[in-house]
């Protein structure tokens, strides 16, 4: 089957879509808990009661399923940093986003990880598509970080030499990286930490009577 | 058989132990290629041309070797950022070995992440004893950067308010965040203006005539 002939999510019945949905929700779950190479796609038919050719209607092989997940997990992480992540556009929402972010991460202990970054150490290197994915998953996270940054340039709250994409990237590897840590150690400090820093960084943009604190790189 | 009657590296005659370093260089290969769940003991035997007994006189169970694997890798990690890992006892040498990692990346573009770090997201949730090695990892390689920033505070280059273990915890989450992003983005630019956004950090408790510019939190 060509993938012109594959429906896609958008072309699918009601039950076809709910079909689909379950699968690529039960194959999230198995790769949280066995990894993608230990999950197979039979561990993704058996817990989902589908056939092979049921699955290959939906996928076109397991890389497609994968890519699916990947956009699942964004989804999610969207969600649950809803509404901070979408009001950081001053001082006081970026750190409400912030804060939001630890206390979800003190409530877990760091167990599980980012549902994005846990995924990178294991998919960069065996599939490009998904890594691909992985990469405009984080891009489209960022952009809401980079779309409240430029809106505080522009109001003046950010001078007018900070860079809001490159500013984003930096606190998404702070956020990635404090999560990460936070997962290994069980600990919410490593991301507090991390957080915090991203803001201090941001701050030495800030404009107004403190810029001429900022210090040169 | 018991874990006492189990030979460890260090009771090993010459032949045993190069065998022994043998199956865990062959195991990591494979980690790295594979991931953990993908790599079977099986694979590990049939790499090293090793049948099942001689694997289990030397680990008691994947368990075991993926913990040894976790060791090598960061030995491998240390060993690539001598000499300047060890002397980040001043700005200079500081900046030196920012320098270092930020040029390893560009030279691999990100590819592979870190040993250490890429392994977080597959062993955190599948192996307790595997986390606690990772933790213990981290906690080695943090150390040389917690030592390097207490001589500094001792020496008056950094104020006695600066704290080397919390300090040497933050730049590791921005390092392991940078190059989590550089892995995904194929490009050592996140790791830059992460590690930039670390040195920034530490020179926020930059001792001397700059220390008003120190921002509050």
């Amino acid at each position: 089957m060509s993938s012109k002939e594959r429906p896609g999510a958008g072309r699918l019945t009601t039950r076809g879509a709910a079909t689909r949905a379950r699968i690529v929700a039960a194959a999230a779950l198995l790769v949280r808990r066995q990894g993608v190479a230990g999950t197979s796609l039979d561990d993704v038919m058996a817990a989902t009661g589908t056939s092979k050719s049921q699955l290959y209607h939906y996928f076109a092989n397991k890389d497609a399923l994968i890519r699916e997940v990947v956009k699942t997990q964004l989804a999610h992480v969207i969600a649950a940093q809803q509404p901070d992540l979408g009001e950081v556009s001053s001082w006081e929402g970026l750190q409400r986003w912030c804060d939001h972010v630890v206390a979800m991460t003190r409530a877990t202990q760091g167990v599980g990880g980012c549902p994005l970054g846990s995924l990178v150490g294991e998919l960069a290197e065996h599939s490009d598509s998904a890594r691909h994915e992985l990469a405009q998953s984080f891009a489209e996270w960022q952009s809401y970080l980079s779309t409240g940054l430029a809106t505080m340039r522009d109001n003046g709250e950010l001078s007018a030499d900070a860079d809001p994409a490159e500013l984003a990237l930096t606190v998404m590897s702070a956020l990635q990286g404090g999560l990460l840590m936070a997962q290994t150690m069980r600990s919410a400090r490593p991301l507090e930490l991390a957080v915090n820093m991203a803001l201090e960084h941001i701050r030495a943009y800030r404009r107004g009577p403190k810029q001429a604190q900022r210090r040169q790189p």
